[in-house]
């Protein structure tokens, strides 16, 4: 308590000594000839307005057309001219024209740039160096960060890793000759190199991927290695920045791997940043220093509060994982301040450097060293160039050593950096913004963090409470969960080859054996099923229907019941599961996973649906009458299914059919019959009766059998266009004893375009085409087969993208680094190879995948400048073969898109809000996906289908389609007799 | 003020007087003998418990299955056998009993006879003497009303005449012998006859309907004539009761038509109840007093507060009429006091008597009596029989004459007078109640009546406010809606044989012109049109596919205004449009004008739908992404409409594509055209653009053109299942061009059962077989043409039908007395009468309608003991046909009125719990009907439509309608950017 209350108020007087030091000045950014008062009140107290601004800000270099620039400022803006147009700055411009008419592009951008240019200290290297020279002259080192796009190639990657090779000897070549500075080139373990490069580890590789460490480290271990070299020779020293938090293990572990090979063992100007807000970083920090004194030559600590902290939280709520970041700022500047003297206390074997434009931090810091009686050599604070000057000013002032982290690069990556800053220094945490916007008192500033206690966990505003949430998928940054699918890998093979006995309600199937083989080593039988015949679909049927009255007249509940324990089995052997898709199917793990998740997100589903739905529902409220709505089953159904999604696509029609009420004959495919056979056991397992489910392997001629079959009233089938149609047809011809019209579920096929216009993040746009395109080699009916590209853009998009193809990792998908496996097997080879054929004579092939090992591999293929009425750009494919189309307009994009006969997916990748507008009215497709990838569509929040020659039916995994599988029935009860009525 | 301070201080001293006299006796109905404490509290204060037992009271008669009515017992209160096994009485039984193993039927039915006889004096006049000669010497008069179930037929209102005219002589030959009570037999105007008989008038014939004052006092008059004969022979009083408000205005004035005959103008002893809950009944009063004043003979009025509050008021609400009753007691005790004051001040030319049981109102009587200084003879109070029997013994020791209302009858027909007076006696509105069960201080209890202010309308618990309300009903009691009607039909007369131009875009129909004719007139043309042919059809398709553009894509509300402005259209048009069919399709009044009113229907609900079903809906609410459902139109969209609802059913077709945002080509059914393009001319006018909406009248090859044209890709179809399924069939072929999977929407036919058990009320049963047999002459999908029946009512059933039936009048229907038109041309005619000629070969002919008159007419017909798999019970008629099947439990008459290929509509009249449970389980039909007609169903209350081969597709009317006219896209936007989301 003393310890505290003397380091507390030690805290508060150099607090205060600090903010005297600091009189007089305040931040550039905050400053009003930079921008208005106006301007910051609007970004700071109008969420919107602050969302449109910082938007346009970040996709204002993209746009190279003036005219451009001053379309998309009345698109972002219209909305709120009013409260825009008022602003000091950039934005002036548009107040003075009123209608945008004399609206200068080239103002807006000019002004945009200047922005930027307060945070970037130039666009090259040799740019920069006088600015350098003159930070260095105000007694300040820095830090050089490259700015750049993400890395998707290994082309960009080899392109960074030579840029950081350049800014090296640049910078080393230009410091020499600089005046001496004893305070920034000393510290308390020897010298402190003159030159400090930041390194952003994810541009050094494009396959930097927990998944796969080692390969991971192989990647940018050979890129970063030169660079490591050429800092030991010139006594640079380099610093690893932290990023997202899936990363966050792999990059300690790189840096860890690297810096213990005997060539760089004892390389002592070697550092990483660790992130205060991660929960985890203290017992990192603990198992880095431990590293660190088994290595025996010190490294650099650079602790920050961590800049990824929105976006993180976002993705890892939106995959449904445990945010690994602490939830309040003050959390994470109390950890700070833990971790300030775990590292004051660690300083014999590492140099302490602390990033912060906190008042209160800089004076807890400053109080802790005196408290622990530490020299000031003995650590570093580290700002960021441009922001936060009375801070900079005042520990310059104490004589303390500052470093700049100091931007280099262009101006459009430069956006991304600098929307950053703005966030931070907007954003109700800032603060920069509680001091020298808000003014709050020094005492408030200067207390110590307080944590809110914990709230009642409530939904968000006007949130409709749903009991679903997708299960979420696995987080293969983490060890174990990495080791659980090896094992369950290991364990699948061992169990490969075997007959398997039927699962068919107790009926013999009198068809031949069929085995099933593993696409990636075509000798392998996976295992063997019995199949079925015309008879045995007879046979099944006629049990089905006598076991029927019995199914259907269980309590809703208890059939939800059976099937969410359906759902628990698959959640207890989910690792297995995926291992048996993996083998069966070829489908790498996080596919094989994703496939896993999804089946299980249907069976809770359709669960919770059935019980919305089963219940009565009272129509009307008019007196003497009560009228319900009632779902009753429609009878005996047959499901027919595809092998892509060989667990989720049947269960998710197994388990809506058997939930309503009604009898199921699953016919899975041949090519993934033992998965098939797999789901058939767990439902029973899990409670549904044998003589309600029949798994019915086999070929077309099964699938007919179901087709005609007249006691067979629905029937619920995924698959192709050419199956789908004939089914329709077949039931639209009624036969004899059947007692009722049929119904078809048929969701066909798809030849779905991604769109770029010229406002788009080209690093996603080429990410986002590339995984929708190749993902699971582009055998899923939602795949991305044409990229549809402005004009503007086509070139750059295209240079990029195949550079990014090429760097794609085919092979076996057991290895967990492999992005695309093989295809199904041989006969769609063959198909894939037929249609690359054909694209060679229809457009100009830009990249295509010859892949030389045995297993049924297609590698990625691309085709540009392909006519919208080629066969390519028309005919699904189903493999990992892409169009590129060019279109001049936006609206001629959207007219290409839709020239097909399918309408499935579709995605756009713009930032033009009209442009996102006219997509949503106009591109005619089932699921539309704005800047994102088009597959991977989630239960409920995506419920998925198309329509034209897409699909007959409602969309799977939303929530009308279990009504498909029912009869509605409206009882009107007229409850006035004798005069009176029950009283409501 | 001082008049009324007076007088009530005059009621409270002889209301405490009354009190006095009243004192020791409470009323036998609350006493404990009669039934337990707990069962009046149970009864008074758990109204599940009340409805179930009176419930249960009500139905007991018609069993006559001893074990029947334990079983019975158990289905009604199983579930609440905790409360009701407490009981003292009837169902002490069943405590006893636990499982009620050793229940007996007959103990519980003895004992709820035991609970009639309090108040019904006897099975028969004869058998009432005794009890009538008693009340007489305890000195009291009497007034006998002959129970009796509803009259559906004439021979049940011959009955009922007979009945009356065997009382009087039977009372006449009775009392002479009687000994002489002065004040009974002399009031202020002379001598008062010891026999008085109630009359029900409804029950003097089946045609009683406001519609037709005419028809009906001609058939009640011809039935009353010989019962006022007798009255004056045996100089007895007659007093007719008043009955549901419908009736009110008829009665009156059949009494006053009657009684202004020169045969009985003079005759003293004729009067009638008025009802004070009625808010017109001082004005009533008032022309009653003007008249006779005219009539110079004075009659007697009897006022009574009114029993038939909840059901009138249920039934007015059901149909959207305003109440014409006050809603509270307090107005209605307020109103019978000022109706005793005007009733007073009249006595010179009437005799007033007064029915109640409350001490207030009888202070109020004795005190303004007292004010106006009349005698008491001038006046009498009527009490019931069995009840109020401490007020009874106050006004006999005041020396007042009284009388009390006797039902004579059997106990069946009693038991709805049973729970009449149980639910009077229990409600909590209860002047006996209050004062003897809850002991209410005698300051409240004679209190002037005070009336609540009125509340503000707030939904019932628990609804869900929606905005939609259906279209009421004509009220053609009303003499303006009859007048409006006959005008109309004058109208319309006026501008029939017009050839309209065509409604078809500014395209010129091809076709050869078409005429449309009466079918109650069939050489009457009612309009000719111009038909297209299928070179026709193209030209439409190909503007509306140019058109199709602006129309999507105008804002969702403005289609909506468009749909609405119809609907009001149609409301301005109502009876021009209903007469329009009357003529065209031979439809009666009350069918054509719901014709209207569901058309009007229609257009507001899939407005108000669309703007529910437009608005995009969000899913899930993950962080960091947008995912809305919107729904878009499909395509181009034919309809094919039936004629037998020549404008609800296209208007509900035609509106739902159109509001969703498609063209559409329509082809009206060629019997009914002139409608068709009414309805067209009318969605023009209302801003239907004329290039997204064509009439194309014709026949079945216009409809093969529609079906097959490949750019139309949803066709709406409602006819008969053989057009039905071949339209389905031509949809499943693709065809060169086309672009969707079409979607066929087809209602088609039913051959609906109702089913009634040996719990059914009988008259219930009858009227609502006969309704949805008959109603339009069975030309409606809905209607009924199975009755399918226990064994045990069989033969009553069959033979009361039989006699109902033979009672309805068949005609022309231009005459509002109408029940049954013609069928809608000579092909249906000559169908009908085939399947009648079947039919006397499957079956025992019991009813056949012939009808020899110009038009085409098939009266209904009735065939009995019909095999379930006989071609008039397995095939659609679409006539007036009715097969009666025998049933020997309730599970075989569900089997039986499943086996057919259709599932459409289905009803049940029971009053077994259990089986109303059954039907709701396993009936299988889209619309099941419990004890109430099988036809009617209401937009929103009752969606309607089947399966099987029945149809396919949602209901129509129902929230899931509009959506087969859209395809849904989800569309998901990843809207984390730069790290950084809108804020939600």
């Amino acid at each position: 308590m003393a310890v505290t209350h003397n380091l507390e108020s030690s805290v508060r007087r150099i607090g205060e000594e600090l903010a005297r030091l600091s009189g007089g000045q305040s931040p550039t950014l905050l400053e009003r000839r930079w921008w208005s008062q106006a301007a910051i009140n609007l970004a700071m107290h109008n969420l919107d307005f602050k969302t449109q601004l910082f938007r346009f800000i970040d996709m204002l270099p993209s746009v190279t057309d003036d005219q451009r620039v001053v379309t998309l400022a009345q698109e972002y803006f219209g909305s709120m001219a009013g409260q825009a147009f008022g602003l000091g700055w950039g934005l002036k411009a548009l107040a003075a024209t009123g209608v945008g008419a004399r609206l200068s592009g080239h103002a807006i951008r000019a002004q945009v740039e200047q922005m930027a240019r307060t945070f970037i200290a130039g666009a090259s290297v040799a740019e920069a160096i006088p600015v350098l020279r003159r930070v260095w002259d105000e007694g300040k080192a820095w830090s050089v960060d490259l700015l750049g796009e993400a890395t998707i190639s290994d082309q960009e990657a080899d392109r960074y890793r030579d840029r950081c090779l350049a800014a090296l000897e640049t910078l080393t070549e230009a410091v020499p000759s600089w005046a001496p500075a004893p305070l920034l080139e000393e510290d308390h373990l020897g010298r402190v190199p003159r030159v400090q490069l930041s390194l952003k580890i994810s541009a050094l590789s494009p396959h930097l991927d927990p998944i796969d460490p080692d390969g991971s480290f192989e990647s940018v271990a050979g890129r970063l290695r030169p660079i490591v070299d050429a800092a030991m020779r010139a006594s640079a020293s380099v610093i690893f920045d932290m990023e997202q938090a899936e990363t966050k293990d792999l990059l300690i572990e790189i840096f860890r791997r690297l810096f213990a090979e005997s060539a760089y063992r004892t390389f002592p100007h070697a550092g990483l940043a660790v992130q205060a807000y991660h929960r985890t970083t203290a017992q990192d920090v603990e198992e880095l220093l431990n590293w660190v004194r088994e290595r025996g030559t010190p490294i650099t600590i650079r602790l920050v509060k961590g800049a990824y902290w929105d976006s993180d939280t976002i993705r890892y709520r939106q995959r449904g994982w445990p945010v690994p970041l602490f939830e309040h700022k003050a959390e994470t500047d109390a950890n700070y301040e833990a971790l300030v003297r775990k590292l004051f206390e660690a300083s014999a074997v590492i140099r302490p450097a602390f990033g912060t434009h906190n008042l209160r931090t800089l004076a807890y810091i400053e109080a802790t060293a005196e408290q622990l009686g530490l020299a000031p050599a003995a650590w570093e604070y580290q700002m960021i160039f441009g922001m936060a000057e009375p801070f900079q000013e005042a520990v310059l002032r104490r004589a303390r050593r500052l470093r700049l982290y100091t931007p280099v690069g262009d101006l459009l990556p430069g956006m991304a950096y600098l929307v950053r800053r703005l966030l931070e220094n907007t954003s109700n945490e800032s603060f920069l913004r509680k001091e020298f916007v808000e003014s709050e008192s020094l005492a408030t500033l200067l207390a110590a963090p307080t944590v809110p206690p914990p709230k009642d966990a409530s939904p968000a505003r006007g949130t409709i409470p749903t009991a679903f949430e997708n299960e979420p998928p696995r987080d293969f940054s983490k060890a174990d969960a990495r080791s659980a699918m090896r094992n369950a890998l290991t364990g699948v093979k061992d169990r490969l080859g075997k007959t398997r006995p039927p699962a068919a309600g107790g009926i013999a199937l009198t068809g031949p054996v069929m085995p099933s083989y593993n696409p990636s080593r075509p000798a392998e039988i996976i295992g063997i099923v019995h199949t079925a015949t015309a008879a045995d679909v007879d046979s099944a049927v006629a049990i089905a229907a006598d076991a029927w009255p019995a199914w259907r007249g269980l309590p809703a509940e208890r059939r939800v019941e059976i099937i969410r324990r359906a759902a628990a089995l698959m959640r207890a052997r989910r690792e297995t599961l995926a291992a048996w898709e993996v083998l069966e199917c070829g489908k790498p793990w996080r596919e094989a996973d994703a496939d896993v998740a999804e089946a299980i997100d249907f069976l809770e589903y359709y669960g919770g649906e059935w019980l919305r739905l089963s219940a009565p529902q009272r129509l009307g409220r008019a007196p003497g009458e009560l009228n319900h709505r009632r779902a009753e089953p429609r009878g005996i159904t047959a499901v027919i299914a595809p092998w892509n999604f060989p667990l989720a696509i049947p269960t998710g029609m197994v388990s809506a059919a058997l939930v309503t009420g009604n009898p199921v004959l699953f016919k899975p495919s041949e090519r993934s019959s033992v998965i098939g056979q797999l789901l058939v056991e767990m439902l029973i397992e899990a409670g549904v009766p044998g003589d309600v489910l029949f798994c019915l392997p086999g070929g077309p001629e099964v699938g007919r059998a179901l087709g005609q079959h007249p006691d067979i009233v629905t029937v619920a089938f995924t698959g192709s266009k050419r199956v789908g149609l004939e089914l329709l047809q077949q039931a639209s011809t009624v036969t004899k004893g059947q007692r009722m019209v049929k119904r078809v579920i048929a969701e066909m096929g798809g030849k779905n375009a991604i769109i770029v216009d010229e406002t788009a993040d080209l690093d996603e746009a080429v990410t986002g085409v590339i995984a929708s395109s190749t993902g699971y080699s582009g055998q899923k009916c939602s795949a991305c087969s044409r990229a549809i590209v402005h004009a503007a853009v086509y070139d750059l998009f295209l240079a990029r993208l195949q550079e990014s193809i090429r760097s794609l990792r085919v092979g076996n998908p057991e290895d967990p680094g492999t992005q695309v496996g093989p295809v199904i097997d041989e006969r769609a080879q063959a198909t894939i190879l037929n249609y690359i054929k054909i694209g060679s004579e229809e457009g100009r092939i830009v990249m295509e995948g010859r892949v030389r090992q045995p297993g049924w591999y297609v590698g990625p293929t691309v085709f540009a400048d392909v006519a919208p009425t080629a066969r390519i750009a028309q005919e699904e494919i189903f493999g990992p073969v892409l169009a590129v189309l060019k279109a001049d307009s936006f609206e001629a994009a959207l007219d290409i898109a839709n020239a097909t006969e399918y309408a499935l997916t579709g995605g756009v990748y713009s930032r033009s809000p009209a442009n996102l507008e006219m997509a949503r009215d106009r591109f005619d497709v089932g699921n539309l996906y704005l800047n994102r990838p088009i597959t991977g569509a989630l239960v409920h929040r995506q419920p998925f289908g198309g329509h034209r020659f897409s699909g007959v039916g409602a969309k799977a995994g939303g929530e009308d389609y279990l009504m498909q599988f029912v009869v509605s029935r409206v009882v009107s009860e007229q409850t006035l007799r004798r005069g009176f009525a029950p009283v409501e």
